[in-house]
């Protein structure tokens, strides 16, 4: 009977966590991009949140998007989520705020590098292409460091019935901030990705101290610290047929996105400021 | 104490399943499609086997591909994986044979109706458009009948330097069978997933004897029981780089999968005959 008290007693002390009990959820697949929906519905203006932006960390510390009637730039960064909106505040997304489309990944760094002064997004880029040889897989790359230059854009919310993607980034609103130390949120697509995400590298910045972010359009550095993480999977979240009906997303929208994401020297047609 | 030792007796008799151990493997995620590599590395000749077949049933009890040097055509029904090969042996798989191209999927029927007769494949996949509107959505569909006609096929093992898959199609083996029951292991991908999947629908076939199996090219039935279920989110398992590595993977490979896939009506021009 010694024994047995023993026995229980061993039991009892045991951690809760071993005991019967509903299931802690699962961590993310790690090496896993997880994105919502599909570039293409995006660019022909399905801005309608269909997931809450936090739930996003369900699959990733690291990534980036926008928000229910493109309420301004997403940005997930060390597992919190910020919304970086077209009047330049940027919050901690904490409520039930949704996304209709965003990318994310558990990031754990399989390599890093220093990498020398750029003077251009398309520089780091190519900085980047160099270095990784990316071909034909997708990564999350993370820079870190003070940007001589960097300009940024987000996007005013937006009512129904929307205007393509390429429409309302005619209104977006710019900004260049000077010295400015912060991260830039990559995610890099290949080419064969196009319809579906972002081909190419896509960018988005939160600034150390959470108070300025937004879509990158350009930035120049003095040096900066990049790390990197490839994906081993790629999962696209579909949603419900309602959400996607109608759309033509066979469509090549190359042009329209390259308006969108890649107008990085032209000078931009929206506000410009220096905050 | 009396307390305590009931509480450990309580606890002893547990069951094994609640106590501290190793989890059991997480089920399939529900209404996930997931697939081993995209359909351009197959039609480029990316033949040599990436993951065991049978890690597939971690994915899904359902679904269709091809195996290591493309020796057979791959299906799985039921939470078995078969292997019907292109002597036209057709065999369950039970050793580490891998696949360098599959699609599966958890098969949880969310609809079935009778289908009235079907004077061809051309018509059954027309038929079911009309049911289900399929738009942007990826379906899984099961066919299960007695078929008055049924062509299939199956293709040869290949050695490398591999000849792309249009060319090996050439010399794949084709049977024509008369009143054999079965089932049509279906994937229905919307037609912006070229390149990654095979737009439309992509069959094959198993036999209720499980002895003859294949890629289905065309089929006759009076009647067949169809049930279906939407995928609600894509997966892609992309591998390691080597096995991507200078793979033009966004050509237009669309003609080369039409003669693969589709050629349903022609005559083709591998063996024929009537087992």
């Amino acid at each position: 009977m010694k024994r047995l008290v023993a026995v229980g007693l061993l039991l009892i002390l045991t951690p809760p966590a071993c005991r019967p009990g509903p299931r802690p959820p699962a961590p993310p697949d790690r090496g896993r991009i997880t994105q919502v929906s599909v570039i293409n519905a995006l660019l022909l203006g399905r801005y309608d949140g269909v997931t809450p932006a936090r739930g996003l960390l369900r699959h990733g510390d690291f990534g980036l998007g926008t928000f229910d009637h493109l309420d301004g730039e997403l940005i997930v960064l060390d597992g919190r989520v910020y919304q970086a909106r077209g009047d330049g505040v940027v919050r901690e997304v904490l409520d039930d705020l949704t996304t209709p489309f965003a990318v994310v990944t558990p990031f754990d760094a399989e390599g890093q590098f220093a990498c020398p002064e750029v003077a251009s997004l398309d520089q780091l880029d190519a900085r980047l292409d160099d270095a990784l040889h990316p071909g034909n897989a997708f990564y999350a790359v993370r820079v870190d460091g003070t940007f001589a230059s960097l300009t940024l854009r987000s996007v005013p919310c937006q009512e129904p019935p929307y205007a393509r993607l390429a429409e309302v980034s005619k209104r977006q609103s710019v900004w260049t901030h000077r010295g400015l130390s912060g991260t830039l949120v990559g995610i890099r697509c290949p080419p064969w990705a196009a319809g579906l995400n972002v081909p190419g590298y896509h960018w988005h910045f939160l600034s150390t101290d959470r108070k300025v972010g937004g879509h990158v359009i350009d930035c120049r550095a003095p040096s900066a610290r990049v790390a990197y993480d490839r994906c081993r999977s790629w999962l696209i979240e579909l949603g419900e047929p309602a959400e996607l009906e109608g759309a033509d997303l066979g469509r090549d929208l190359g042009g329209d996105l390259e308006r969108v994401e890649r107008l990085r020297q032209a000078d931009p047609p929206g506000a410009k400021g220096s905050r």
